[in-house]
C-alpha cells in the first residue's frame, strides 16, 4: 500500500472515530504513545484517551484540509501532518487546527500512534 | 540537554538561518532527508536547499508562536513541531504557517533534519 493512501485512510478512520466513538480511540495508541494537546503532555493510551473524552464539548466535527505524509526511516514507520477545522456545537465559526502523527507498524500489520501533537492554530 | 531545549535551540538556529542566510540550511539536512512544502516532495540536501534557496523572496522573516516536541523512540531522535507567522517583503499582513521536523542524532552528537513538512495555515 502507498504511503500516502496509509496515510489518508488513517487520517479518515481517526477523526471519524473522534467525531463518532472518541473512547474508540483507545485502540490506535499504546503504552508508549505520547499526546501533546495545545502544550499539555500525556502519555499512555488510558491517559491519551482519557484527556481526549474530557475535552469540554460532546460532538464534533473535523474537516480535514490537507494532508502530508513522509516514512520516517527504514521499517515502515511513517509521519502524518494534518491541517483542517474543526466545528464545535454552538460555535459560528470553525477553529482551525494542525495536527502530526508519528506511525509505527505493529506485528499485526496495522499501526499505531507513537508520537500525537496537536494545535489550535488561533487567527 | 532537555528534549524541549533541544527543540527550542534548534528552531531558534533553524529560522534564523533561513532568514539571514538560506544556503546555510544544507548543513542541517543529509542525503536521506525529505521536505514536503505546500505539498511538493524534495529528497537529498541538495534539492530541499535548491527548493528553499528558490522561493520567490529574498528576505522573509519567521516569528515563532509555539514549540512542542517529543521524543520519536529510542536512541534520541525528537520530532518538533512549529507554529508561527512568516512576514515577506511587501506583504502587510504575515503568512501562519504549520512546520514539523524529526530529528536524527548524528556521530558528532548533533542533530540534522531526517523529515521536514510545511504548510501554510490560509485564514
Amino acid at each position: 500500500m502507498d504511503p500516502d493512501d496509509v496515510a489518508t485512510a488513517f487520517v479518515k478512520h481517526y477523526y471519524s472515530t473522534f467525531d463518532s466513538n472518541r473512547v474508540g480511540l483507545s485502540n490506535l495508541y499504546q503504552e508508549g504513545s505520547m499526546l501533546t494537546f495545545e502544550g499539555e503532555k500525556h502519555q499512555g493510551s488510558q491517559n491519551i484517551v482519557n484527556k481526549l473524552t474530557g475535552l469540554p464539548f460532546q460532538q464534533c466535527k473535523h474537516n480535514i484540509s490537507t494532508v502530508d505524509s513522509q516514512p520516517s526511516g527504514p521499517g515502515g514507520a511513517m509521519l502524518v501532518f494534518v491541517s483542517g477545522n474543526l466545528q464545535l456545537p454552538g460555535e459560528q465559526h470553525p477553529l482551525k487546527f494542525s495536527q502530526m502523527f508519528h506511525l509505527m507498524p505493529t506485528p499485526q500489520g496495522g499501526y499505531y500512534v507513537l508520537n500525537d501533537i496537536f494545535r489550535l492554530n488561533y487567527a
